[in-house]
């Protein structure tokens, strides 16, 4: 363990030298910065909080506070759910929420290159106009494109286009000494030594501080469409998903989803779901060249989905249509949200035809424990989200609970050969879940490359392992 | 630098006794094992050629060689461009050459789990029936699905699908003192701690021996057409690459090819090339759902080609002619080594948007030293495939010419913000580039985690960084 020091009012002098205006002290911290989008996992205050504007100030900040040895946690929106930018050890927040600028939109390389506090939902403005797009596609749009790199989001169109990895060609990276190095760039291929940007990506801040992202642009398909499938049963429909894929149609997205969690939406936005007939249904997005290419990978989803028991294959070929169906999809992690007091999460991820035995296994859990659990997630992609409610429950009640429920899904993804994380991350919370998933040796390997990247600690400790 | 042991009859007892009959002393060796594809890098005969038949006999060789300091070079097929399979410390080369089983094809999951010395051109063999296909398809199909795996092998579809790196989901690699992890699995998808699985692949062997692999799948494309587009100068020719890319027709493959390079590849083969009346040109694949889903894709690119000075766009949709042109392609690498003595390579990868730069520049270069160099490659990718030829030329003025021509591709390469390596990977021959390439910092990084993974450097010493 590291000993750290305490963030002085010499400290504060130095940071506020650096970046006049944008250092905070512990009394004017926002309690936001305290936790992230999961304030079950507690709160942490951090000592100063400090809001970069370029890769310069990084670098100064990261090299004082290796020598101070004063812990350096970095924040984008705060819209993880495993506490990953929460300052379990004190000391100072280094966040890139003014860091907003798409430096270049590269048409011809099919690049772009972006600071890393711009936001998903902002990000597709700075595309306007040039025919190209940006696949991935995590559900919460408020999160910043750097968070997104440093956790490997993965989306619901990860089932087509691949997750955050895929599009990351290019990093800056400030190192815990203060150096800043160049990883990638516009090239798309390359066998040249150990792939270092691949162990950025996903490490949550732990081996260095991301400054400026290069990513893989793709021509915008012309052509897409919705497919919304009913099912009598969850069995079938989950079943359904491994032969959806090998019928050639290319899906873009297949998300899953239960009559329960739909109610909680309609609840939520107060609109009614297009069907209400089915218990379960599968919601497919295809995209292609034009309305014509569409033909063929619809008629092969169509005559599959069919053939395997869906009810009915309902067609969303209108913006207004395709939105009411993905704006409800969109909801169901605030709706879930909004009807409990307090909840926990898990984002296992399973070999894909292992998911229907993974949720009957669930529903067992919840029933054993006599707990709400709801699902719902990436079906195309074998990566489910899974809300734990509090409801009423007391605390210590709920603590013992959710602790049972949440060794035991766990061990059955383990079970069934999955990981612990398909795109939200580790973070402080599911530190012990990782270890019991990969055993000693990998986090052992896993410490031995964070001492060669961060030997006094200082890089967001606490997290990951 | 490490001090080895040389490998004595006590070892070689201990071998033998471990993997009978697939023990082979200096005096049985084969002087196969010496070198690799580019007899140029020089001849370093083992003091042992071990052949493992499975994961258990490579983790006791490493246990055994990591508590005697001795030698474990890696080796496949041999096929590779650097030198990586080559043991230029002596000691022991462990070879996969007899580990050839497609372990499992899993057609809900769409993944493969197969031994690492499966070769390249019988994968495909196993997946006859299942209408699924691995996409990642370097030109030489002799090399060993383990070896791609490690110098994550690009080749000429990665325009579409991606390389070798984007098709590997899961790994059991065998560590210096013997361990054996696994790691990933069949999931598409992950956040899971430090991605090890991407560290390991592109390593060459130096942070761990791969024992088995699990591969994705994809459908295969019901149906498929490539294009030759001759044009009149090569500056159009590659100047059209990115707009091609962005016209939104998703070509597989995009390479070119130049007249001078068709003419020996004709030689070679003794066959025609089917068009005589271009300079340059492109070769373009397109896959898709169907026939009739190709037709939009082939109406982009006609227009765009010819919109941008192509003489002509000539369709291959027969076998027949398929094959003819993508046999001289095919055939570029051995033709270019049958027309002169001996040749160095260089596997550069630049923006694509700098490969016409990049190619002008290495023209001026060859002129500048009356060099002969030919070049070929994935212009969708902007990588590469540099041969400078010795022809006649005698040892000492080779030797320098070659030397001077090198120093100056890197170096326009780095200019243009590319990297050392597109596929080939770094071995023992393109270790100084690799270092002026990414500057003394993130080789430090590299050295750092080579010595977490093996801290006796047993590991292909030599290699990479």
């Amino acid at each position: 363990m590291n000993a750290f020091n305490r963030v002085t009012d010499k400290d504060m002098a130095y940071f506020s030298s650096l970046m006049p205006g944008r250092v905070f002290g512990k009394d004017e911290i926002l309690s936001d910065y305290a936790h992230d989008e999961m304030t079950e996992y507690g709160s942490f205050l951090p000592e100063a909080v400090l809001q970069a504007l370029s890769a310069e100030e990084i670098c100064a900040v990261l090299k004082y506070c290796n020598e101070r040895r004063i812990p350096v946690t970095p924040r984008g929106a705060g819209t993880g759910l495993c506490g990953g930018c929460v300052a379990v050890h004190g000391g100072v927040v280094l966040s890139t929420e003014k860091m907003k600028k798409v430096l270049e939109v590269d048409t011809d390389n099919l690049t772009a290159t972006l600071e890393p506090g711009v936001l998903l939902m902002e990000f597709p403005k700075a595309l306007e106009g040039t025919g190209l797009f940006y696949p991935p596609d995590p559900g919460e749009k408020t999160a910043t494109m750097g968070g997104n790199a440093m956790t490997n989001a993965g989306g619901m169109r990860a089932v087509r286009y691949g997750v955050t990895r895929d599009y990351i060609l290019g990093m800056d990276v400030a190192l815990a000494d203060g150096t800043l190095i160049h990883l990638g760039g516009k090239t798309v291929k390359t066998s040249s030594g150990y792939s270092l940007i691949d162990l950025m990506i996903g490490s949550e801040g732990t081996l260095g501080f991301l400054t400026r992202l290069t990513v893989k642009l793709i021509p915008e398909p012309a052509a897409n469409v919705s497919l919304l499938i009913p099912f009598a049963e969850l069995d079938a429909c989950i079943g359904a998903v491994p032969k959806l894929l090998k019928s050639g149609c290319e899906p873009t997205a297949i998300e899953f989803m239960e009559r329960e969690v739909i109610s909680c939406a309609e609840e939520y936005l107060g609109k009614q779901f297009p069907d209400t007939g089915a218990d379960a249904y599968l919601l497919v997005r295809l995209d292609g060249a034009s309305a014509q290419a569409l033909e063929k990978p619809i008629e092969l989803l169509t005559d599959t989905a069919l053939s395997l028991g869906a009810k009915d294959v309902l067609l969303a070929d209108t913006d207004e249509r395709k939105e009411s169906i993905w704006n409800a999809r969109g909801a169901f992690l605030e709706a879930i949200k909004g009807s409990t007091d307090t909840m926990d999460e898990c984002d296992v991820v399973v070999p894909r035809n292992a998911i229907a035995e993974f949720v009957a296994k669930m529903t067992e859990i919840a029933r054993d424990a006599q707990i709400r659990i709801h699902s719902f997630g990436h079906a195309g992609d074998g990566n489910l989200h899974i809300y734990v409610c509090r409801d009423a429950l007391p605390e210590d009640e709920w603590k013992q609970k959710l602790s049972g429920v949440m060794e035991r899904l766990y061990a059955e993804a383990r079970r069934l050969r999955g990981q612990v994380s398909g795109e939200h991350g580790i973070g402080h919370a599911k530190k012990q879940f990782l270890s019991d998933s990969l055993g000693q040796k990998q986090i052992e390997l896993m410490r031995g490359i964070k001492a060669v990247f961060d030997p006094n600690g200082i890089l967001n400790p606490g997290k990951v392992v």
